[in-house]
């Protein structure tokens, strides 16, 4: 197909007046409504010890609310703290405490003249804004589809004491859905390290997220830092924002019981307890993991035509496009469509002014700096299907377009 | 009375067997239950403007629920943030985001050789906790009955620029129940300070919590900075912790637009917004502010019984044992009881063997040190009435003994 062939395609897409805003991977009004009971009444204010849930106090969480994010992180309850609506709060007070007290044993990072984080890449953007604005320096290193390239991670952590964490989503990463392998989390966990306080900020954000019958698992890296003999050195993070509600769910940590002593002893000082009646009403709701896996499936019948969606389009539209391809991941919320080099800003644009809004180009890496201008986050959670449909078909034109340009 | 009585009088509540806990100013049961609707139903789970609550977004808070706290701090909504469940926690934040990122326009105080607060004491044991554990120095200054000395204050900051903040109770102080009056809002507002990031943390945490008919008003800190030529002066926190529910609240944080646009790129990379649903939850509860005037009374018919019963203890048992005192706040949760130089701790350990545990002594001042050990914290909302008239015959007794030995 020739440009002007591609280009009034594109054209006649923009004449459609799709007005779309696929920036974040946003769970659907539908996807939400399958956890309508927290929006009903809570029986009683009793939690099963018979703290009162309304009053103060409890700022490691509720027992059961542990014991239930034990069981879903397999995990025992005294590894785990329950607290408010954001594992990324979590994951940003691990490293602002880090910095104002340091970690167990250690000096104040904010005392060093450096500190840097591994950042897989492409990754989280939320991750890598996190180090921006807290001064920490990122060293990009690939992602590969079963995990970052190990290799690269021990030969930079054993010669720069300046390392002091890398950024792992385990399983369906953001955004190109790899799931790390048994041998990655056993090399990281047997990393050694300039650092003696290098930490692995492990986001498991999707790890119950299946689409497919492949239920993946990943081995738990607290098990294997502990039997490398490095016990303190993950701080593991999940939430219920992709189970029951994006922005009033609950967020977990967990770690050894060094690292968790510390952060009760910081968090003491921050507040008194986190929202212990959303707890309890999760832990109504959730009950327990075979139910949440069940809750799980329904999520996965709305996602996965979803996935299918945009698959099927990019394959019918970008088939045949040289240096065109996307990821086919089997969890989690997002497609990594990599473009020939320097063409994702324009894809971008173009998909913008067809109406589709995407998530910047270069949000994937550290400082928003995509160094071949290849990547695009697609995140077809939010729309309705018949929207991905079109949007997705939008999406491969403009790509199409901006690769005839 | 001779000490053989007394200690005689004390053995004999000791054989009671009391237990009970009044170290911390908690809402009783009965004040919770005032607020038993937020654990009931929620109609939809769309805001005024659309927002699905359960979704993610809003970091600064619903529309309604900064019109809500707007209105009870006498605020317009624009001035407002509403977050999750604890104000502490706010404040611990913008201390915590001056030390790693700097106050508008000014260096991150990390980066100085030293910081330092003004404390008013007695005060707030988490106000100086957080001070403690960031590394904050803190300089004690005398709480009189209508607010700090200011005299001494302006003193203090106009030749020391380490001296960056103040913390504030303005109403109903925790523990001495002290208000402030408009000179000292006036004087506080209109300070020359040496550091040009100087800031008053005003923690109006007992706004609307009267204990009689006799509601006292408090000057806008806000208004009076604004007007003295000082807009940033001030961040004012709120929370609904003694309004609804301690542990599962809503918190507010007011200030200027520079501050609060501070505030907001801070947080945003914290987190991607707070709990809406509770949010919404509030607001259908709580309406308006005549309705929280009416919940306030109901909280008020429960809580003066109880500081009226401790007066009547402490009159009858200690009303003529020279060297003793106790404010009689007309709101709040406390009670300030001054005992003799020296006395405190032996009382509160006496009162520990008799069953009551208080609030340890010196909490009240930084460091946990007040010089000349004479200050205790009473906190009787929590227990019931029964047991409260108990309790504080019990102290009473405990501290004439001490007195006595």
């Amino acid at each position: 197909m020739g440009h002007e062939q591609i280009k009034q395609e594109y054209e006649q897409f923009k004449q459609r007046g799709l007005r779309l805003d696929m920036s974040r991977g946003k769970p659907s009004p539908e996807q939400l409504a399958l956890s309508a009971p927290l929006l009903g009444g809570l029986d009683d204010f009793r939690a099963a010890d018979g703290t009162d849930v309304r009053n103060y106090g409890g700022v490691v969480g509720l027992p059961e609310a542990r014991a239930l994010f034990g069981e879903l992180l397999e995990l025992s309850p005294e590894q785990v703290v329950v607290d408010g609506n954001a594992s990324l709060a979590l994951m940003h007070d691990t490293i602002a405490l880090a910095l104002l007290h340091g970690l167990p044993g250690h000096a104040p990072w904010r005392s060093l003249a450096e500190v840097t984080f591994l950042c897989p890449v492409p990754g989280y953007d939320r991750h890598f804004a996190i180090c921006q604005a807290l001064g920490i320096r990122m060293i990009p290193v690939p992602l590969r589809e079963n995990g970052p390239d190990v290799g690269e991670i021990a030969r930079l952590v054993a010669n720069d004491a300046s390392i002091k964490g890398i950024w792992c989503v385990p399983k369906y990463a953001n955004p190109t859905g790899a799931v790390y392998g048994a041998d990655v989390v056993e090399a990281l966990a047997s990393l050694r390290t300039a650092a003696t306080d290098f930490r692995i900020f492990w986001d498991d954000a999707y790890r119950l997220h299946h689409l497919t019958d492949r239920k993946h698992s990943v081995p738990s890296i607290l098990d294997a830092c502990a039997r490398a003999g490095h016990p303190d050195r993950a701080f593991v993070y999940a939430s219920t924002s992709k189970i029951t509600f994006a922005g009033a769910g609950i967020a977990a940590l967990a770690s050894s019981p060094q690292n968790l002593a510390w952060w009760q002893k910081h968090v003491s000082v921050r507040t008194i307890g986190p929202d212990k009646v959303n707890q309890l009403r999760h832990v109504r709701f959730l009950k327990d993991r075979a139910n949440v896996e069940q809750l799980m499936d329904e999520h996965r019948k709305l996602l996965a035509p979803k996935f299918a969606a945009v698959f099927t389009a990019f394959e019918r539209t970008l088939g045949d496009v040289a240096g065109v391809s996307w990821t086919r991941p089997e969890g989690g919320y997002f497609v990594d469509l990599v473009t020939p080099p320097g063409r994702a800003r324009r894809t971008v644009q173009l998909a913008r002014e067809a109406g589709i809004v995407l998530t910047p180009a270069g949000a994937s890496f550290p400082y928003g700096e995509d160094p071949d201008d290849e990547h695009l986050r697609i995140a077809p959670s939010f729309p309705s299907l018949a929207e991905i449909t079109q949007a997705a078909h939008g999406i491969a034109l403009a790509l199409k377009l901006a690769v005839s340009e």
